[in-house]
């Protein structure tokens, strides 16, 4: 079994925006991204030519820490190993579009094949721990 | 000169909460932090218990990442030098209650004794390097 209670899947599920920080090498890097949530994974979606891409292919880690908007602002990080998806990330990609476009209907699926032409990869951080959860209970 | 634009604190201004990252030595430690501006200085309050203010105290270094919480989310993330202040600490502790309240008024300031008295301290950032700055022209 995971560790996302009922209470946390549903508020990741409720939120589109997070900050994911990596191991840069020296000291972490920070970045705001959009993801979703699969199960026990997070999905980030990004390009190959981002440092936190490099980051993850070099190191297997990264964290995610999500909050709500309005006080007392709940919030709490996400982390564990993390690898780049390549393969049958049209999907989640899209899950992706559709949650910061804001629309009902998930966006037309690309392939692989298409999202490889712009570069486009997807960081899935299966989430191992979650520390500083703050109104969350 | 600093690397603050004057629209870069007015972001800051407008916004009370960030996640802060720290080198935690196997990997990036993250959490959701009030802070408050002054110049080019963001005051994080803490207590001396925490990972992050022993992470600062063994590495001189944090970052934090700041959003807006509206589409498309502008954000930034602002790193440098980082040490633990124990003096004149009163009143950005206070500067930041006041901005986690939300009142007009700054609460009445506690002398550095009161603060240490509840392990309270300052993590006072260096705005160094700003990055992954996004929708903030």
């Amino acid at each position: 079994m995971g560790v996302l209670s009922a209470r946390l899947e549903e508020f990741l599920d409720s939120q589109i925006v997070g900050v994911i920080a990596t191991d840069a090498g020296d000291t972490p890097l920070q970045s705001v991204v959009y993801y979703v949530r699969e199960g026990e994974r997070l999905m980030v979606s990004s390009t190959t030519a981002r440092r936190k891409v490099k980051d993850v292919e070099r190191t297997g880690w990264a964290s995610l820490c999500v909050m709500g908007f309005e006080r007392p602002f709940p919030s709490a990080t996400f982390s564990g190993p993390a690898t780049i998806l390549t393969t049958d990330i049209g999907r989640p990609t899209a899950a992706i579009t559709q949650r910061f476009m804001g629309g009902d209907e998930l966006p037309e699926i690309q392939t692989d094949e298409a999202l490889a032409g712009v570069g486009r990869v997807i960081i899935a951080i299966t989430v191992e721990r979650v520390a500083a959860a703050s109104w969350l209970d």
